[in-house]
């Protein structure tokens, strides 16, 4: 039996990815950017075994058996046996893994209920295994565009740091991928406070809002052909220049900007909600007398703040006094006035990409998960 | 003593006036449209009275004694003398009116502590006695110049039915100014009920929060320039042929592009809180099968529903499931599950200008409120 295993890390945009030119191949209307979170706190751990007994690609994930029958994965798994392929053409003595079946174990450390996209770091844990597990001598670049296919965002978790997918112009996808903007040992200082908001109602799937908000969105058109690119290459230079209060600006104008054409498409989409509200109210009060953290929001009422560790009891301390009685900080302020709304909080910090591990999930005597 | 006694009502706009260009003389960047609501529900009661023996300028507003040392008010008082002096200066024989002091009394019939923009139905109010008393031959749109100087939105408080606001060319704003789309009585069944929302904290004044979308908004140039003009064209089109379908649509679209304006402001502004989210899940939920409710929102949680009187008790059943347990029901239907955050509801219709009226808030012994 041939095994891999790879962990993955999550990325938070900062400028955000809303809006498909394509929707089989996950194609964007705009560039996005990114900050990997580190895999201490969040990160998928993927095994992926070839054995000539295997009857059938399987895949568990988080101890349940899920299909792999969806036209994305299935997409992937076929990129990566091409690649395999490729690779056995070329030496006849290679074991002929792209014919055999796969078995895939996947397990988050993270709690999936707390509406954290884990859908980017599973997807990069799961290529970047069978990549590992097929030899496959492509980079990170080459195989964030298989990863792309699987979900959008996880391209840009195929790198730790901070990380760029840029558009691409070619109808095939081709250049549309993943690149490293600053690696994390650029400004390792970069910090994130993930605040976990109770939700009363389901949110619009993302690939159904973007969908909606492309359609029917009078101002979104403007957004990507005007606003994005110009935010896109300042938001770059801001990180290459670790200018912390450009790059906070851009991120919190980005995110507005994001919630904007959703709350513009028809009928609307909010993923925005009171306490979210709060948070940024919080954020702007923190802010008061220089931009020292910045918030940014994804499809869902969840907020993550991002400031530099120069900084952290000012910030930390801030939020404390609000969110102070749910569960999560590393170390205690002072409480105030608790606000309702959050259920728990994820203290984390900048990360690194994709890492091969010992680790792993599948037994190697009966090719299921341990 | 000299007194004169107008009517004026509330109008709530359809098509969005978010912007100025010019604030000292209120000059929007954008034409809007609102519909005029009825004065059985909402409307304000001005007398003036001009007499040789008063001292100063004065204004009770709901009983209480209010200051006319606003530059906004001073303009329109100024104006009104000037065009009296116009009409003294070709007969002489009139009386002297633009030299006297004003005293004006003004009451609204609806509580004002609702959060429902009175100061339209105010400057109308102001404005239309204070012309009846000087007798000026002035029609409605020039009278709507001086009444936009107070407040913006109030010179569409000067025709009934449906009205546009045409935001004009010239730098002095003598072409910014109201006009009738359509009378009352080309669609006397529209109807509208508004949801007064309840609100936990203080909402950003509209004047302040209009050169914030100005100044910062990425997205608030192309509202104007390319979304507002061509909608302006295709509401006014809805309103002529009375089509409900067209108008609810582009009226709805309208308040989330003003909405989505604010939320791309920086830092942003929110007016919509997680209770006007739910009546627009509501309004959603009741156009399913075709279109016959239309929500609006003004800078501030509350919600205006239009719809035709054909479709009265479609259109009242279903919000009345959710908030039949809070006041102003004009029938009662079946209640459900009640929705918490809305305080009470204003059941009205559309309505006609400002009216001339007998009923009088000045003792003319005094020159005192009544």
């Amino acid at each position: 039996m041939y095994t891999a295993s790879v962990t993955a890390p999550v990325n938070i945009a900062t400028l955000k990815y809303w809006g498909k030119r394509d929707k089989n191949l996950n194609l964007p209307t705009n560039s996005s950017i990114s900050v990997t979170l580190s895999q201490d706190d969040l990160r998928t751990l993927t095994t992926a075994a070839a054995d000539e007994t295997f009857e059938k690609d399987q895949l568990w994930l988080n101890g349940k058996l899920e299909s792999l029958d969806t036209p994305r994965t299935q997409a992937c798994l076929a990129d990566l046996r091409q690649l395999r392929q490729n690779v056995e053409s070329t030496n006849s003595s290679l074991p002929k893994l792209s014919q055999m079946k796969l078995h895939i174990v996947s397990e988050n450390n993270f709690p999936t209920a707390a509406g954290l996209a884990s859908s980017a770091a599973g997807f990069a844990a799961l290529i970047t295994a069978i990549a590992k597990l097929f030899e496959l001598p492509q980079d990170m670049s080459e195989l964030s565009k298989i990863a792309r296919k699987g979900s959008g965002s996880a391209c840009r978790s195929l790198f730790g740091g901070f990380v760029a997918w840029e558009m691409g112009q070619a109808a095939d996808g081709e250049d549309s991928k993943a690149v490293e903007v600053a690696p994390l040992d650029h400004w390792p200082s970069m910090r994130a406070v993930i605040l976990v908001v109770s939700d009363d109602k389901k949110d619009t799937p993302s690939t159904t809002g973007m969908q909606a908000t492309v359609q029917t969105s009078d101002l979104f058109a403007h957004r990507i052909t005007e606003v994005v690119p110009k935010r896109f290459e300042e938001m770059k230079k801001s990180i290459v220049e670790k200018d912390f209060p450009k790059f906070a600006e851009l991120t919190m104008k980005d995110s507005n900007s994001f919630h904007a054409v959703c709350l513009d498409s028809y009928p609307p989409i909010f993923y925005l909600n009171d306490t979210s509200k709060r948070i940024i109210k919080l954020v702007e009060g923190i802010n008061k007398e220089s931009t020292i953290a910045a918030y940014t929001f994804d499809a869902g009422p969840n907020a993550v703040i991002y400031y530099d560790a120069a900084n952290e009891d000012k910030v930390l301390s801030e939020l404390y006094k609000s969110f102070g009685h749910v569960q999560g900080w590393k170390k205690t302020y002072n409480a105030e006035t608790p606000i309702q709304g959050v259920s728990r909080i994820i203290q984390t910090s900048i990360g690194q990409g994709p890492q091969v591990t010992k680790e792993s999930l599948i037994n190697t005597e009966t090719g299921l998960p341990n």
